[in-house]
């Protein structure tokens, strides 16, 4: 339903023009330092409305801690986030409230709950993300705490590929991307397709280091699968790939094999993952975005008395997902991981002697 | 852990090498007809040793129900199933049981759990697919009885794509290919990669037809995102893709929305999910397996004392996992679409008061 | 941890002298109608402050709904509620901040966790239950829609016995006890303790009634476990019975069971419950709870460096947790029938193809 | 469903004349040794037919372990247990398949699933409850590695109280009595029931010894809340006491409070837990059973057309369920305590670093 993670829980709620958006994230250890700072600069960096080649929305998104912390250290009880709704224009939705807009969950939603809210995609808005966010980022610190580091960046928008993977590049440039050589290319695609009332699709590349050996619950919380869990579920995500990916099934064994040496391994074809469990190398992972349904040019559709219909859509939204898609598979990606260490902890006698003697 | 689903729940046990395999499969309603022959053909199109393209270890994998059903109906109590196994030759394994494998999970369950059941891959064995698609069958009698029928079939291999995808063709021939036009040339790959003492990747369609609309459980239970979960907790899964999955990232907004007419949507880029819930189009999934790691070529590793090896593999194996992969997509997809017709039931009032008043 | 429910999931956050105290409610079906005011009033009854014989804490315990409605109806999106904190004196806690009350959870959280809020018992608090009549009460909603009523009342008090349950009295007197002729008495007792700067135990009885048969899920969510699950989890509950209860185990088989005629079952020792499974009669429960740990007494202890101590609480206390404990059992045990309503519509093909043809 | 635990998780399946009952326990860290015999051993204590307090029917109950063992040594995979069905007497029951028996599931088994398995009861068989022991077994196995030992005994049967317990004589005696005074009493009580085609309730104290401080997961998998549950989920238990239990509602809170001292608790009547957390002293549990609904003597009630009739049961019945109960009850203490124990394993910070660095 609304929950994701097993021992890190974290619960959303809230909708695009509603009251407030948050989470409850449960399941945080004790003894975390819990920096409101550090998850408010997580939520500014999806912010929508900081450049052109986002949605004109702009939210302040400020993020309120109502339980869980104690003098700024998590108390082992649930940690609730909440972001208050302040910049709605709930009166751009009216003329499309009886409507279903291609691309987007408008009419699912409707055929499931026989009612929807419609101001702003409601519950199906990527604004819900912006809890996921909030919740990562306090994954994020704990799994800091232990030497994982989880990044992101933009490989890929409108078929423009990055060569080379600088992350902290991708922190300082608005695009999210990977590769100071192609991000000017890559904004020239956005921008062009905005300007054409339409949007680019593009691909993120998340990686995790430091990872231990032995994250990950076979047979069926494996580490790659709750993986492609996390990211097919966040909004507009149509492929996952880990590790070599789809290049994976065109390959024979013997070039798709890592050899193991004394040292590590010599490739990393595998991602990172052997059996659904970490092998200690890099967690290497795509995630594959369409592009934003939401388009200024007139479309076909029907209304919700099933009469054909074309119109026009209004609002302020952004040309390409996979942008802001990069900070919310970070914070996916981290969530699994923190869950994954935790799930880890039981996983042998020795360490319940460790912790019990 | 080892439960898969939520309301319609699979455990499975089992090692490649133990006693037996097998599940037991919670939550099936009462007063469906549970077919055994019907189960056991399933189990018939995924046993190995049938063909040359497969590993010759050959396994009757005969399926006994030990609970759950009464005069040939589901009771509503859990339905257990064990296959025995018969055909194992342990000592295949002990030339590598201080050794890893690359590409195997050797390595992360022995760094995982610090002991590991080295015949056959134990556990980490795709041997215990078979009590995935023992429950499958039963999802797939549960759909059916609704009118919802899924099919898998290979549609690459090798780098030879399918150009046409029939399903019933795919039933009937050894490689479950989907091409009729195609199998000879992707056979011949396979057949060379063995020869060669190598392997081949492959890509499986899985598809889904009379599914309502409705079905997905937004945010966390998506229906695409319980779908690449549970593809890619296949063994030698690297990739998975939804509808137009990665040709959705190189396309504009304009080319990937799905018009939608009053007779249904004109295009189906979106796999026939729109904002993780099922929107009455087919369900269109592409699982990519890599190529498989037990290969005969000498391959450098390390031992569990983490000495430089070099080796060479002997036992039985598929030169192409995704040739057998395609009958566990297909049983997934199956318990994937089960599951959330289950959870489907009470998403509104008018279900509750449909069926209490 | 901090989620109760299966299918109607109800994730409590929240400490007593925090920013706020609330919940998600996860799970409730589409369709229905979410009335503030019905929430509020149930609120209203719990709330803390309004007579002699509670605590002197004066809350307003103002909901807000923040999620998952729209235009006064549920949605199927998770609903969250938040009560904001208005009147701790955390001042009032400095003195016992470093020493384990007698009786209170502060060892425990201390032993488990390392660090807690000892702000009026912080999460420990029975403040946190008020998230849970928020949601119960939107539970007991969805029940009424259904013919379901739940309805609760203190039966006994310091060994007073009530000899009748008038359940529309209960709602009316401060003790919210069943029996008009002794709940004199009873507030006597309860006085008379409070004046010797002691407290008192007392017993709550809880009924449903309109419970169609078929309600729970054998074997480990049957009925009845879950309500113990439910009731012995609420703060100071030390006990709890199902139908005659203790009585059972003094019983003879030929007294105990529960004559079937045709108009239905001639007496209820059952509680409404046979093999965890509901059986169309009232469901009766009784809940037994210690007297409030909360004295004004000298009392030996220790403190966090284990040496001993003697102190005196300060502070504004209930003299007896039963009274506006029976407000919790309501909202549990509304909680509990609302999940098994939703998880009991799955049990049959009869009910599925009802839905999906 | 029918699963138990959260990281300890036992799935047990089976039908009284089935072919076979069973479990699967997931979550067993690896490195625990599994010991056969003391399984088989558990099981011998529960199995019928060893005296003439007990039931006729003769069942071996051999167990087969098919899974999650490696040279004796758990692995981290599931172990599935099977226990194959051998003394059944389906045609018993022929003269009861269209009726339901009073004080028995028969009722609610109908009208939930609307067709059940009435050979011996089926599902609902306490049968069901030897798959539980085995699993009890390997939790106790996995509790006595770290000092913590569960007992179990019954301490009053027909009204006649035990006032002493002895562990060590329960496991001695044919009632698994606690006070070898009373005993011979008991005894007399239970075989003159038998003589007049009746039954006797019983109680059962439960103890467990060694346990840590911190087991508990507040607030909704408090330690005494989840005890509640496996207990009440244990057929024909109508009430369930922790500590002083009822006798809690009728003190004051100077007599209940436990003062703490520097070398422990000065009483116990908390039974052990505090906010839902053990405090390290003794868990003591008191369950209630109701008196077997299976008598001889001629019983009104209807058939499945809603038929007034009287009928005379046959078959062989336990006189007294609270007996072999008692096994049960110390089996699902030691799944609970074990699973508290590895939910506790990721509480702080301090842990994780423990294991982690």
């Amino acid at each position: 339903m609304n929950s994701f993670g097993e021992r890190l829980r974290m619960t959303t709620f809230g909708e695009s023009h509603g009251v407030a958006i948050g989470c409850v994230l449960d399941g945080v250890p004790a003894g975390l330092k819990i920096d409101i700072d550090y998850i408010q600069e997580a939520l500014d960096r999806r912010r929508p409305g900081k450049s052109k080649v986002e949605t004109g929305r702009k939210e302040p998104d400020r993020v309120e801690i109502l339980s869980g912390t104690f003098e700024g250290v998590s108390t082992g009880t649930p940690i609730a986030m909440v972001i208050y709704n302040t910049n709605q224009k709930s009166r751009d939705y009216d003329n499309i409230k009886d409507i279903f807009r291609p691309g987007h969950a408008d009419y699912t939603y409707w055929h499931k709950y026989g009612i929807r809210d419609y101001r702003g995609g409601g519950r199906s808005s990527a604004r819900e993300t912006a809890a996921r966010v909030a919740a990562g980022a306090v994954a994020s610190s704990l799994l800091r705490e232990l030497g994982i580091e989880v990044q992101s960046g933009v490989c890929e928008i409108d078929s423009i590929k990055s060569e080379k993977y600088d992350f902290s590049y991708a922190r300082e440039n608005e695009l999210n991307a990977l590769d100071p050589d192609m991000m000017q290319q890559q904004k020239d695609a956005v921008l062009r397709a905005k300007k054409n009332h339409d949007s680019v699709g593009g691909v993120v590349l998340t990686r995790a280091t430091g990872v231990p050996a032995g994250l990950g619950e076979p047979i069926y919380d494996k580490l790659d699968a709750r993986i492609a869990d996390a990211m097919m579920g966040i909004n507009a995500a149509k492929a996952v790939e880990i590790g070599a990916g789809i290049e994976s099934s065109s390959m024979k064994g013997s070039e798709n094999n890592d050899p193991i040496t004394p040292s590590g391994f010599s490739s990393n074809n595998s991602g990172g993952i052997l059996g659904g469990i970490s092998n200690s190398d890099e967690i290497v992972v795509r995630t594959h975005f369409k592009p934003t349904p939401s388009i200024f040019r007139e479309q076909k559709s029907v209304d919700i008395h099933n009469e054909a219909i074309e119109y026009s859509l209004e609002g302020r939204h952004d040309p390409c997902v996979a942008i802001r898609g990069a900070i919310v598979c970070e914070a996916m990606m981290a969530l699994v991981l923190a869950d994954m260490v935790l799930l880890n902890m039981d996983s042998k006698m020795e360490y319940l002697r460790k912790i019990y003697s």
